[in-house]
């Protein structure tokens, strides 16, 4: 379907064939429209803005048509069309001032990987459909497992190409890790005992009649990932029973309440199934106190989860992995690499420090996953899925421990060169100082701060709740307004600042990932920051008259 | 790390640095990796064998160290180690000999654009880090929905890009799609009422009590896919309450013995949740009768989902698409798009006929999936997640319903000519007729398909288990030596064949997908066998002696 001669498009057979066919050279009109692609994906790679503003409306418009077309189109014409529509309306999120999600930059060297990956077409399911790709799969969570757990070698010879042990499971992200995590701990709880078969084979319901409890309950910070509920949901356990427990004010879980919660549980007849910590809050970047929570869980005898998503990747930091003591002690961790260690998007995993545990979730099939076979697929939620452990891999070699380190380092320390330049600046809050490398502020002009100030004195609630009010209009409106200017990209959250009271604030998030982002560029973050808040006039006036 | 005036590479800020900035010239270090990778690559998926044996346990030695390397690496160092021992070991899905599994060749257009999606790096969970991705895979998701339920323009005006309507989820594959759906199904019926604040919140035991049922079940044909099993565990069903229906002479699900199940169900007090039909199943390819088991589904008021992981892409042919009539009627229906349409790894998708049933899964979130926002991710599984989306979106558009009906009709026509080819030998024996492009067969040496018709004739039972053990055993042999010799690859499974009654056989399992195989191709796989099993000496003495 690439032939020029004429700009209609034809099904037949012949063209069909073609498109199944490798080109034969880097001068055929396929490979001439691949190295186009490469230039303007370049070009887009190293625009400095973070995103092109134009309605939604508008882009939907150019994706309305529900009929698939009947004709074939050229690739080159496709190639346009997309260029134009999609890739210009896309979010640059590898921009070094795109500071606003976890998502960052990627080594470039992941992109010719990456049409290797896709080219190869692997299925990690199972052994017939990936082969060697399944112990390099292996590999990378066994390199991940020991720089989690650093159990001993003997341990990983033993258990890291083992049919019947798993160190852990690869996956499309932190949901999918933190929903199979769970789902272990909920069998391994619930497991077959006597007559009993086991949650597995007889559901929930039977099994809580079986083990004389009334429910389930899993303990977490009021700071978890919004995945938790989602997962105690899917369980059948109810999202009412993620036991929510209250943060101090550096946003780690009040371990105290915690054993005070899970007293009141038991009191109820309710089994606490999993305790998860967080390393690295999606809205704060905290890290619980890990050591202790781990003791909690073995008091309560129950799975230790610990959330490490975003965080994990501090592991690979010597200087900073002390910020996830304790993690060694949970059962499973979460850890994805498409969050800080610069991998593409769709690579989780879930960590096992006890290679037996994912036999709690084993499955066979007559076609594939046969017993004693090593196909990844019998324990994993996922069944098909591509071979994105590969890009992990590579990562892990190209950029080494070495490389890692002068990365992570790096982040958290513009984090903390950003926390002190926004204390520096008269009309900027620091909400949440940074452990790793994400953090939150506001901006609140002089004259609001002062008010802010009195009424703290005073004591005077009503006041800063009225004045907080509107700062958390002003930065709602700043937010989208750089969003829409498109220079630079902060996201926005609501959490409770502990001096303003219980109630939520809207503060700005960011998170430095990009090795590329300056200082300059933090600066200028800043200052347009501050330029659109001259702008809002209406809310400026509305609140000097709650502050005068 | 791309200098290569020495071979050690080093890690340094400025080194670190330049990994993240994308090269500016076609001759640059990363430029010359990148053009031999696809020489490379193109070398690769032109090769004519299935896959290159070596024995897994030296694979593995390759992968076998845990510690992340402490020394950066060179990229075109990485890239030679992976060519020899990761890419040259990997499995050959795009051969045209390669017709076991259902992962195939691809169009060649795909590579390019792949390495484009993942250059930008989109993440679907939210606009803010996809913008217009998130009104392209919604336009994916309605042209797969128009196709498959076929509503009017102004159904699709109204829903296709509505921020409180879902016409599907897409995600990883079929397995998260079906468990999607079910949960969907599952929260639906223990839904809110009165004070019950619906199985989401209070989970699965205070929904049965409150809707004073003792269990729930699904009900599906006996060739229903494995991921059902999984969705049942995970949703605290039970696999036990997978109710598994056996299946007619042609793998279709009996409606009728259906019925009674779920009456049985009935008086058990156990609530049927779903139905799900299969179209394609995962092992003889066939489709259940889709209308009639959506009247069931209506009588017995209960969910009616339909897996067309594999067979939904038949849709797309106009000559073929009648097969799968009555898939209109469903509620959900999953659809692979990595499977028959040519998409690699990685591209499911559940779609829902009422755009308001994912209702019953959504969350929001502080930072993100706020109400009335258009971000897919609050209501979909997963969490952040690729723009896998485009590959579809390209597929649709550059192959057309006109390339999509060439391929389609091609593979069901060819695996047709294949049952006549593989009856027209005296020593094979069909096993299922293709309804779509997968067939299941056997070699039957002529001597033991004498004495299996004279004991077929005799009813003679001890000595068609004796001969079809025997049978069992070739078939292992030959598949196993086959794989092994590299030059093609069948894959097995386990089905019982009516005619020799209940017991499962091992049989040859075939999926005509790839455009490339051609009638030639497959009659050397059955010369290759025959060739085979006339070098499996003992297993032939113990069949003869069987048949004696």
């Amino acid at each position: 379907m690439t032939d020029k001669h004429s700009r209609r498009a034809t099904a037949s057979e012949d063209n069909l064939m073609r498109i199944f066919t490798v080109p034969e050279a880097a001068d055929s009109t396929l490979g001439r429209i691949e190295q186009q692609l490469s230039v303007d994906l370049a070009g887009f790679l190293q625009g400095s803005i973070a995103a092109l503003e134009q309605p939604l409306a508008e882009i939907e418009q150019h994706f309305d048509a529900v009929e698939i077309p009947r004709q074939p189109r050229f690739v080159s014409d496709y190639v346009d069309d997309i260029m134009a529509h999609l890739v210009a309306q896309s979010v640059h999120t590898a921009a070094p001032s795109f500071i606003g999600h976890m998502t960052s930059a990627l080594p470039y060297f992941l992109l010719p990987l990456s049409k290797l990956m896709v080219g190869l077409n692997q299925n990690l399911v199972k052994i017939e459909t990936s082969k060697a790709f399944t112990p390099m799969e292996r590999q990378v969570l066994g390199m991940m497992h020991h720089l989690t757990f650093g159990q001993s070698h003997d341990f990983y010879s033993r258990h890291l190409h083992s049919a019947s042990h798993s160190l852990g499971a690869f996956c499309s992200g932190g949901t999918v890790a933190n929903i199979t995590a769970l789902w272990i701990a909920r069998n391994q709880l619930l497991k077959a005992d006597g007559a009993f078969r086991g949650v597995t084979r007889e559901g929930l319901n039977k099994a809580l009649k079986h083990y004389g409890w009334d429910d389930l309950a899993i303990l977490v910070s009021e700071r978890g990932h919004y995945s938790l509920g989602k997962a105690a949901d899917l369980l059948g356990i109810g999202r009412d029973n993620i036991i929510s427990v209250a943060v101090d004010e550096h946003n780690k879980v009040d371990v105290g309440a915690m054993r005070e919660a899970a007293e009141a549980l038991k009191a109820r007849n309710i089994r606490v199934m999993a305790i998860v910590g967080v390393a690295g809050t999606t809205e704060t970047g905290n890290v619980d106190p890990l050591s202790e929570l781990a003791t909690l869980a073995a008091e309560l005898n129950c799975h230790f989860h610990v959330d490490a998503a975003w965080g994990g990747a501090t592991l690979l930091s010597e200087k900073y992995r002390h910020l996830l003591k304790g993690i060694e002690l949970a059962d499973s961790v979460t850890i994805d690499a498409h969050k800080q260690m610069y991998v593409p998007m769709g690579a989780g995993m879930v960590l096992f420090k006890d290679p037996t545990l994912a036999s709690a979730i084993e499955h066979h099939a007559e076609y594939i996953l046969r017993q004693g076979s090593k196909d990844l697929g019998s324990q994993t939620l996922e069944g098909s899925r591509p071979g994105m452990a590969m890009l992990v891999h590579a990562c892990l070699q190209i950029i080494g421990r070495e490389g890692y380190e002068i990365l992570i380092n790096g982040s958290l320390e513009k984090a903390r060169a950003f926390a002190r330049m926004i204390e520096a600046e008269a009309d900027f809050e620091l909400i949440s100082e940074p452990e790793l490398c994400l953090l939150t502020y506001r901006h609140v002009p002089e004259f609001a701060r002062e008010a802010l100030n009195k009424a703290l004195a005073k004591g005077d609630s009503a006041k800063l709740d009225a004045i907080n009010g509107e700062l958390d209009s002003l930065t709602r409106a700043i937010q989208k307004s750089q969003r829409e200017q498109g220079r630079s990209f902060v996201s926005r959250t609501r959490i409770a600042p502990k001096i303003y009271g219980a109630d939520k604030r809207t503060v700005f998030r960011v998170v430095l990932a990009n090795p590329l982002t300056t200082e300059q560029i933090l600066k200028e973050v800043l200052t347009e920051q501050r330029a659109i808040a001259q702008s809002e006039t209406d809310i400026l006036s509305a609140l000097k008259a709650v502050c005068g």
